[in-house]
Formats: C-alpha cells, sequence, structure tokens
C-alpha cells in the first residue's frame, strides 16, 4: 500500500515535531486536536518547529557539526542543497493542516500517529470516536511512552493494524523511533510502519515483543535508577558517579548530564510510581526527596538552566 | 607521612599490573606470593606487562590514540621523553622483588596492596599472618571487587589504617582507580591512599561510604541486567539493543559489546548469584540459559574471538 495521508493526533512537543518531520518529508499531513484552543497552542509549537529546520540548515553551511540525521542521508550538503531543504521546510509549515474534525482528518487516513495526553480516559475515547471515521485501510500507531498498545488495540475497530511507534524529543536530532506490537498486531502492517518511519528520516529501531519502556527506557531507568541510588545514599556526589562512567565506559556524559537533559521531573515522576517511595528509610524514598528538593528549588535540569549542573 | 615501599600481594593479571604500574612511577615494590610455584607463575605476567608498556611507548611515536593516560599526563611527548618512559619501564622490571617471606615484604612497608584470591577463607588468614610482620606505620588497602573491607578490618589488626583501593584491568589504559573506606577508616589515611592512587598516575573516584560494586559495577551490573533481560525475553537481539543504546546516549559501545569485554562467564556468574537464576521460567533463569548456551558453545567473549559478536 502506498502511504499518502497522515495525521498526527496531537499538538504538543513532540507531536509538532512528528508532523512537522513528516510534512518535511513530502507527506500530506494533517493535525488533529481537540479544540479550536488546542489549535491555538499548536501553532507556535510548529512555527518554532520550522525555525529550527531553518537556523539548524543555514548553521549547516559552515558549521558540520550541525548536521542532523533527521534532515537527510547525505552528507557534505551544497549550499543549494541546503536552501532545496529550507524550501521543504517552509512549504512543510505551510501545508500541514490543522483541524477539530474526526471526519475530515480520519476521511482518506492511511495512518494515524497518536501523540495525545498519556492518559487511558483521553486515550480510549479518542480512539473509540476515530474507529467511526476511518476507512478500513487506516492504519494507526500510538507514540505512548509509558502505555502499551495492547491495553488500546480493541477500541482502535482494527487491532492487527495497530501498534506503537515510538519517537525521541528533538526528532530532526535524535532520529530513532522504536517500532512495538502488541501480540494481535499483523507483521503485514507492522513491516509498514517500519518502512515509513525510515521514509521520514527515522532509523526504526524493532522490537518483537511488548515490552513496558520499549528498549530505550528498559535500560535508561534502571541505570539511572543506580545513579540516583548512589548518590541518595551518599556514597559519592554526582560529578564523581559521572566521571567515573565516562572514563570507564567511555560515553561523552555520565546519568546525572543524562538526568538533566531528561528532567529531573519526569526522573522523579518514574521514582515515585514505586510504593517504597512514600518512606525515606527506603532508597525510593532517599531517591524522591532528593529529587524533590532540587525541583523545589527550581532546579529541574538544562530546560531550566540548573539540574545537577548549571548551565 | 612519604610512601615509599609498595608491597603489592598477589601476583594474578591486576596483581603484576598494579606492581609494575607502581614500579614505573618510581616506587620500590616487593611482590608478595604464597609459594615458589607463584613466582614462577609471575614473572611472565610481569614481563608481558612490560612488553605491552614498551611496545605501546614505541607506537606513541607514530601513533597518537595509542596514548595510555596511565603513563604520562603530558600530551605531544617526544621521542626522547618517550624513550626515557620506555627506560623506566625497563627499570620497573629490573627492580621489582619478589618474595614469599612475610617478614621481608612487611618489614618496612609503608602500604601493602592486597590482590589475592577473590575468596574469605584466603584472605583472613592471609591478613592474620601479614599483622604480625608489618609496622605499626603500614597502611593496608584491597583491591577486591566483590567483597567489602568492612570483612576484613578486623583481622589486619589496624582498621583505621584500611580501606579499599579498586583499580581495572589495563591499568595503564584504563586509570581509575576508586577508593572505598570501611566505616572505621580514618580519614588521614584514606587522603593518604588517594594521594598515593594520583602518584601512580591513577585518577581516583572517592566512595564516602562502603557500598558493594564501588561506583562503577552498582551501575554497570543492572545496566547490562536489563540489557539481557531484553534479548533473554526475545524483546530484541543484541545489534538492535546496542544501537538503540549508542544511538540515544552517544556511547561508543552498547551493552553487548560490553559484556563481550567484560566476559560472558563474568556476567554468568553474578546473574547466577540471583536464586531465581536455577528456574528457566524467570528472566534471571533465561539470562543464565542465555549466557550458558553461549559459554558453552566457547563463546565466551572478545578474549575469545566470539561472544555476542565475532572479533
Amino acid at each position: 500500500m502506498s502511504m499518502k495521508n497522515i495525521v498526527v493526533a496531537g499538538g504538543g512537543v513532540l507531536g509538532s515535531q512528528i508532523a512537522f518531520q513528516t510534512a518535511f518529508k513530502g507527506f500530506n499531513v494533517t493535525i488533529w486536536l481537540r479544540s479550536e484552543g488546542s489549535i491555538g497552542r499548536a501553532k507556535p509549537k510548529l512555527e518554532r518547529v520550522k525555525n529550527i529546520y531553518l537556523t539548524t540548515l543555514e548553521q549547516m553551511k559552515t558549521d558540520p557539526s550541525a548536521y542532523c540525521n533527521g534532515f537527510t542521508d547525505k552528507k557534505d550538503l551544497t549550499d543549494d542543497e541546503i536552501d532545496e531543504l529550507k524550501n521543504k521546510a517552509e512549504l512543510a509549515y505551510d501545508n500541514i493542516t490543522l483541524t477539530t474534525s474526526y471526519a475530515e482528518a480520519g476521511n482518506d487516513a492511511d495512518l494515524i500517529i497518536e501523540a495525545i495526553a498519556e492518559d487511558p480516559k483521553q486515550k480510549i475515547p479518542f480512539y473509540q470516536e476515530l474507529a467511526k471515521n476511518i476507512p478500513d485501510k487506516t492504519i494507526i500507531v500510538t507514540n505512548s511512552s509509558t502505555l502499551l498498545p495492547s491495553a488500546f488495540a480493541e477500541y482502535t475497530g482494527r487491532p492487527e493494524k495497530y501498534l506503537a511507534l515510538h519517537f525521541a524529543n528533538s526528532i530532526w536530532k535524535n532520529n530513532t523511533a522504536e517500532v512495538m506490537g502488541h501480540a494481535g498486531t499483523d507483521q503485514k502492517y507492522y513491516d509498514i510502519v517500519v518502512d515509513f518511519a525510515e521514509k521520514i528520516g527515522m532509523v526504526p529501531l524493532q522490537l518483537k515483543k511488548e515490552q513496558p519502556g520499549y528498549i530505550l527506557n528498559s535500560m535508561l531507568v534502571p541505570f539511572l535508577n543506580a545513579a540516583e541510588m548512589l548518590y541518595a545514599k551518599g556514597v559519592a556526589d554526582p560529578e564523581t558517579i559521572d566521571k567515573t562512567w565516562v572514563l570507564a565506559t567511555g560515553a561523552p556524559i555520565g546519568p546525572f548530564r543524562i538526568l538533566d537533559i531528561v528532567g529531573l521531573t519526569t526522573a522523579y515522576n518514574i521514582v515515585i510510581m514505586n510504593p517504597n517511595a512514600s518512606d525515606i528509610e527506603t532508597i525510593e524514598g532517599k531517591i524522591a526527596a532528593m529529587l524533590k528538593e532540587k525541583i523545589d528549588a527550581g532546579k529541574t535540569g538544562i530546560n531550566a538552566g540548573e539540574g545537577f549542573y548549571k548551565y
């Protein structure tokens, strides 16, 4: 089947990036939003993404380190080729349609990328309403980070055409996409989604089974938790822990710089999912308290200018 | 206090490297060994280390990537400076004393680095006998990876002068040394050991509290375990898992290449410490079975030419 009409549901940070990148790669993109208010909030996000593309592409003319894998496979672009990509970014921005209508969005959709809030109470009615408004051919993927496709498959009316396609933030740079079905996903549609991910400039990372946290977070969460534990127990300070990891493994940064990028609020929300976290005598309780103290002081990470490090 | 006479107890892989590096940096080094047989086995290990130093230093004249942090802080050495270091390696080899006598080794020791087998049944009598043969001034450190200094402090006759100094394999390249006391270690002697670690070209990584696994293994073990879990559960293959980690974190290699370096036998021995590992229905059991299959096929890692990857 040929993929042409792509719908992104949700205009948040990830939704706007996915929509923009998909349009940038030449697909017809419609963003479905819950309300006129959401449309108003999505527009400046799209404009911000467009400006990042334009600025970064211009930088690439003189600074090879500005190169982003999501823009193109080709290295050493000429100035003309870069201007062509800038033109594509402008066109992408102009051509994205925003609508609150299920019918308008779903009408002739080949693929719908669900990127709405991480809340089953929002996702379930969304899928149920969507199912009434889309043709048989439509494949649906979820970008959910924390919820499993098996939890929603039945509500889509097409469990065999439903799976997860999980993007990373700053999609134009961090161009990986984890592809994960549930037990009822048909391999045929899984393969189509893998192919689509490549066509929009992503490196598809294929999971053969459903796994909470996908591949990356399944490793990142216990790794960061171990680092937090060392600090919360008073074994060593973040600088020493990071230095140990960097020197021993050759990694560019250690766990506390990663935590600053992930954001301490996210790290905190993960830790407090553990029931032990409410008891300060436990390790999880100590980690939660340590993170909360930083968050309360506004030191939530790199975006705030300070987390475990100052920026 | 001035550190001059250093004893290394044990002439295994790490013991010979620690002894050689310490002599290379100008200290008087004696290796204490249990028997004449051990002396016979230690000598070729020392010669092998010497040859690595000489070959690597010669390489550094033409290949900057051969540079090893443990040799010197200085970058861009002249050929004359390199020849001087080669001379120091020759002198180090010539000047190391090997003995089976506690009295000869301990007599005037400023520091004893214990690097004997990871077996309390060997370590305890060693410390007890040692205590009878050393002066008051002698500081003792253990290079143990898996046992805690608090378990042995009482047998040293000087708990306040006893702590851990934990080296990495290929000490001349991987020049980190984790410094860790037990609750009864005197800060004064801890600081002396930190200073000594710097003087022999190590980057001291300071732990403020006793911690099984120190800093590095406290993070590495759960991280590698998470990766093994993904593969053992059939979620993804080692190549995909490694690619995910490398692309997402910028690390030079992923967990399965690290496992090939660590060695699958070590990884297996860590997993089977978990009682679940004997039940194939558990994750630990699946990981143990997966590793055992590779080990039985001789694929124990990079040293065997094959592990998860071929070399």
